[in-house]
């Protein structure tokens, strides 16, 4: 059998398992019309409705029932006014509908029709390549791209590749997961032109990898506007955004790495895999095995939208990380987690106390006044020598486990650079070790998630 | 009181202890004059007889009861005949004395009369400047270029000096010292003028430092003809010799510490002090105040002259650190140490066991082969996951102890690097900790040198 034909055979139970039935498409279709048809009564006529999203590009996963609805209003507008009109036309076209005001980037209307979730998004109307407003007001460019050069097979390929990243935990550009949007997933579709051709080129990249579909550049030249990072995917309806930004390196290693596993033995359960959760006493094994020292810091979570509480959880987490590493610890791993109600930053470390004593390095003898500015300094030391050209001081250590080390750092959190939000939430800290993550099945997942981590 | 009167006044009575007694002189030259007569009528004419070291160049420190006597040959004789023929007139002269044959670069022959020793040295005839012979060989140059430039009061100030540096440890280019040896001191004392402005001078260095008495070289190439130490002293008989080749850093910078100590705050302490012996007790609290990991590795010491066995031991010791550092144990200090019969080797380290686990750094993904050899290599390994762009396997480790890594390690002491005679002396290791120390004074003395030592 030939490779392609191999694939083939996979692939196409999963293509159907990923499309949506008719009955879904009908739904989304009726709640579609409805909505769009009361808003076109609210607004005024040089206001126009536009659908986007992936069920207006025919991208959306089977079960993923979630409609985006935009109300397009003229350029010439105040922001602010813009989206207090569209806001309040919103309102007006959900009358007797309960909703819900959000934020993302701006601010826009959420609301629940028949287990379908509609966002209605006030938003300037765009021309293609005209001067870009914000990410909202891109959307529709996004929509007008995609839905030029998709066909019905793309569409399926689309859903292959969203659904392989779901599974491997690398779909979503939220800062949670850092990983591949879905507008992402149908730029490589349709780039690569298929699913099996995508993921080939993605067994091929190296680390930094630029991509340019509408070469809006030099060759080469996209990598420089973004360094630093390790894939750069230029927005073909905006030269200036990388529209793989988010990605990690961390998920794009992994994506590469699926991808080959999945081109040389190519199976079903890269799509469809669970997640693995380990028993209490398969737990405790992994754990006692190690013969490391875990640290669990818990502490509610700060009430701020995903998109905000993730990089604090992570600018908190490396925080404290970096205050262990000065403090002579040597990190094995470090996780962090929230469900929105607590948060969890986890330390596992090579050693559970340190010595009471310290090294303190001082300076190359010939600096005369550092010398005697040191020896002044180092008066109560145990010992103060000469090693090669420096002297060296053997002094006390204040602390010598991890949670004393954190809890004087955590006396003073802003000098650490945590998150006001962070800091006031930490004050309801609690410490805990592994073995406390065997307690109730949120903490296991999490437990099993590092412990655990697949490759 | 101005500076020098200061120093003079410390000094005036370091000198005068420091001097031999007109009876230790007279005895050192009525043994000289007896050995020098008999050898005389052993030896033909064409051969002479020489007296160097510190008592001939008159540097010698009261109590420093040793002669060199040097029977020079010809340069067109053969070394092996030369040497042969040295030694034969040598025990022929001292017929019904003990003498003991020693080593060395060349053979020379050790006795003991009246309390005195003496080194009967064969030894080519040499002119100053001529293509120089072995280091034997240049001892006459020496002894002529010092005693040419050396009045009663530099001879004084070379004792002080000497005297210095014994006192504080770094005295003697034996590699056991690694310090500052006797026509050195001479040397420093000549360049400079007087004790006080060599210490103003080395108060000053900075490394690495480069001194050329003779200026037999441009400025700033001797530094570049010895390249990696931290002193370099050109000799004044041989431009291409560094007289100061075996000074390490460590002892570099203690005398450029004291010497600005002394300067400062002149003292007969410098001189005199004597090495502090702490008591079992006392040391029992210094070690269980530190909270490290003290393993103790002790055998019998190989028959070996000193400077073959140290540069052994330190080669040794610092072969098994390397390997401690590898198994990713961290060292905190260590020290070696025999008294020609018993070795002993000290490791402290910040951690007495190391997790069950090891992290495994792997290839970056997009290394297609390597990432495939690494998995498969890492089968067994508890966990293998991606962090950022490279794999990482958490695999068991093997030993978690000092004892056992080492253990293992001298499995195969070749392999290791340490040298055959200390493989051998090895087979009879014993393990022992830091409390183990305070068993006898010796290594009461060692446990002090090592926890307390002095800048």
């Amino acid at each position: 059998m030939q490779a392609d034909a191999r694939y083939e055979k996979v692939l196409k139970t999963v293509r159907a398992r990923l499309r949506p039935p008719a009955s879904e498409l009908a739904l989304l279709a009726g709640v579609q019309e409805r909505i769009v048809g009361r808003l076109r009564k609210a607004v005024p006529d040089e206001v126009e409705i536009g659908t986007m999203g992936s069920v207006a590009k025919g991208t959306a996963l089977r079960g993923n029932r979630e409609l985006d609805i935009f109300i397009l209003m003229p350029r010439q507008w105040a922001l602010d006014d813009m989206q207090k009109k569209g806001l309040a036309w919103a309102k007006q076209a959900m009358r007797g509908i309960k909703t819900e005001l959000n934020y993302a980037q701006h601010p826009y209307l959420k609301a629940y029709v028949e287990g379908v979730k509609i966002d209605l998004v006030p938003s300037y109307k765009l021309h293609n390549m005209e001067r870009l407003g914000s990410a909202v007001d891109r959307s529709q460019l996004h929509a007008e791209w995609a839905n030029a050069r998709l066909n019905e097979r793309l569409r399926d390929d689309v859903r292959l590749l969203k659904q392989f990243f779901k599974a491997l935990g690398v779909y979503g550009a939220q800062t949670r997961v850092e990983g591949f949007s879905g507008y992402l997933c149908e730029l490589l579709v349709i780039h690569y032109g298929g699913f099996v051709p995508a993921l080939r080129a993605m067994g091929s990249w190296r680390m930094p990898h630029a991509l340019d579909p509408q070469k809006h550049h030099q060759d080469g030249h996209a990598l420089k506007l973004f360094p630093g990072v390790p894939l750069v995917v230029i927005d073909p309806v905006d030269a200036h955004r990388n529209v793989a930004a988010v990605v990690s390196r961390t998920s794009m290693a992994r994506a590469m790495l699926a991808a080959r596993a999945f081109l040389q033995k190519p199976s079903a359960e890269f799509f469809f895999r669970e997640k693995e959760v380990h028993s209490a006493a398969r737990l405790r094994n992994i754990i006692r095995s190690r013969g490391t020292c875990t640290v669990l810091l818990s502490f509610p979570s700060p009430d701020e939208v995903e998109d905000v509480l993730w990089p604090q959880l992570r600018k908190t987490a490396q925080s404290l990380l970096a205050r262990l590493e000065r403090a002579e610890f040597r990190l094995f791993g470090h996780y962090f987690w929230s469900d929105g109600k607590r948060a969890l930053i986890l330390f596992e470390m090579m050693e559970s106390e340190l010595p009471a004593v310290r090294r303190a390095g001082g300076p190359q003898v010939w600096l005369a006044r550092d010398v005697e500015a040191f020896i002044k300094r180092r008066k109560g030391a145990a010992n103060v020598h000469v090693e090669h050209e420096r002297l060296v001081a053997v002094v006390r250590r204040e602390q010598r486990t991890p949670k004393e080390v954190l809890e004087e750092a955590l006396q003073n959190p802003a000098k650490l650079g945590i998150p006001a939000p962070f800091a006031r939430a930490m004050r309801k800290r609690k410490w805990g070790a592994a073995l406390d993550l065997l307690k109730d099945a949120g903490l296991r997942e999490v437990a099993s998630d590092y412990f655990s981590r697949r490759l």
